[in-house]
């Protein structure tokens, strides 16, 4: 790896980086209704349309086995596949999997991570249609495909956003990356002092947001029920603010968003402030929600308000006035999301 | 990870370990035409079937950076997962692709490598329709999908394969094993001797299949033009052996390959002489191929014969004849391939 420029990559951080790296692959097919830069892709090459998304997760950068029970883990790189498919309005139908197994697993941990990963196939309703493994001289890794298909009436892509669109959020944000603190707390102490217990009485909620979590499929149930079809979703995978911004920058708009209606679960508050973490900060920047943020037309208010399991939180509005976060006192911040490294 | 048992992973070996995974993912849906064991998945939610295979490769098993140049290792890792989607006769269209990148790795570093991937799609006429990037506390790490169509008329699906088939070979084999283990003879040189300048002269040709290799994609134009459709098919990766055995077994047979009809370059069988590596193992287990083992029904094996761009190296036979490697003087040996950590 030679060369006269070496601009480190923090520089411009992952979403830069995409951007810089994406310039080549503009999208000539028509049959491409989503490209790169989105939860994933959608191709039309006829009725219905073919949506995928993939996801990889590596060992110390996504996952810590010295907590994260391989189980659990399993049925976590699933739901982040499907998380991604279903946010395009898309029914997930199958899987493709590869795992890469250091030395130190044995034949009964491969058994607990894919007897995850078939928890999760049958609570969703998937199939696995490709399976591989490799042998790996570094960490645990695992690439997840999910495949899946979405009537391209029915389709909702990343671009799709109108200036007056309601914002609107599945569940509650920052959980998971209280449980994660937690248990990165309860690691440090086990390290300094290998006698002590876990703390982890009280706190299962949070836990369970971090380690095994699960989607609002019911969302999409109400949806059809209801004939509402967004106009732009997330998968809220690094937050809050990245996917607001990320939904207002692909539909050329901006985004207001109202601090008092960010749900945040008490669960949350509490650990947040027993760990001195701002749980606002937990909520915009934390990460692994797996909730879905929900762009809807104005002209549905009244249903969304009354039927959809959602938190409206805001709107998108002209791109001229920014994507803000706007505070009870009426002040308005600009929203930003961490690059590398988060 | 703790357990009652604990079965080394190379007791069962690789594939012995996919097949024991397997087991929970049966195909429910007849949707399902090829799941889980072959090249790739093929589902017919409607015409055209939708096909996808992925791949993963991870640094110091699947590459050496300390001589692979990112820009090649870009295109091979297209290369490989568009391979296996070719194998079941079946169109490639785009690709999803997600790199694990490390600390020591710059944006002009993602750039080479992904200009790589620009090369390989352009050639076979794909788009990137996924692109991540995740930071990686280990080595380089990337995963590929690709995705693409079949009519399922002429879909070729592994188990298909018939015991009076013939087995035709594109190309020659063993040349990347011999390129790789040149590589690896002037990187331990290297080490021991810095001052050493590598001998790579005239060696073009092995290099090139270990480090760029390229997919006969003429041999699709051939059988589309003469109304060809292979019984099965799988793109070797794993060595010929292994390929032989995955289509004998999918497809309920057993196989004879004749030893003196196996494809090898002369350039093969000059390094493996200078390196005291029998041609024929390398042939049979070396891997990383990137060629095309097809059956093809007896009943065509006249245009086979003289219009595709194959080998005959035997033929596939009743199950109940093992499968064999059959030697000039007319001895059998059962095929064998190996495991884990191959």
């Amino acid at each position: 790896m030679h060369t006269d420029t070496r601009t480190p990559i923090s520089q411009i951080g992952k979403f830069g980086l995409i951007e810089r790296i994406s310039g080549a692959f503009t999208h000539k097919e028509s049959a491409t209704l989503q490209g790169v830069g989105a939860d994933g892709a959608a191709m039309l090459y006829q009725e219905p349309v073919t949506v995928s998304a993939q996801a990889l997760f590596l060992e110390g950068v996504h996952f810590d086995l010295s907590y994260t029970p391989l189980q659990h883990l399993g049925y976590k790189v699933v739901v982040r596949a499907l998380g991604q498919l279903m946010a395009m309005n898309a029914q997930p139908r199958h899987l493709l999997i590869t795992a890469g197994l250091s030395k130190r697993f044995f034949v009964e941990d491969v058994d607990r991570l894919f007897g995850g990963v078939e928890a999760a196939c049958n609570e969703y309703q998937v199939e696995v249609a490709g399976l591989d493994v490799e042998s790996s001289y570094t960490g645990l890794t695992i690439s997840v495909t999910a495949v899946g298909e979405a009537e391209s009436a029915a389709l909702t892509i990343r671009r799709g956003g109108q200036p007056t669109d309601l914002l609107c959020i599945t569940g509650n944000l920052g959980a998971a990356y209280m449980g994660l603190q937690l248990l990165e707390r309860e690691k440090a102490l086990f390290n300094s002092a290998p006698k002590t217990r876990p703390q982890l009485q009280g706190k299962e909620y949070i836990l369970q947001r971090h380690l095994r979590p699960t989607l609002r499929k019911e969302l999409f149930t109400i949806l059809q029920r209801e004939s509402l079809i967004p106009t732009s979703m997330c998968f809220l995978v690094h937050g809050l603010a990245q996917g607001v911004l990320a939904m207002a920058n692909a539909s050329g708009c901006g985004a207001k968003i109202y601090v008092e209606k960010i749900p945040i679960a008490s669960k949350t508050f509490e650990m947040a402030q027993e760990l001195n973490f701002d749980a606002l900060v937990c909520a915009l920047n934390g990460g692994d929600d797996y909730e879905f943020l929900i762009g809807m037309p104005l002209a549905v208010y009244e249903t969304v308000a009354k039927e959809l399991p959602v938190d409206i939180i805001g709107h998108l509005c002209d791109a001229s006035q920014g994507s803000l976060l706007v505070t009870p006192e009426g002040n308005s911040l600009p929203l930003s999301a961490p690059g590398w490294g988060e």
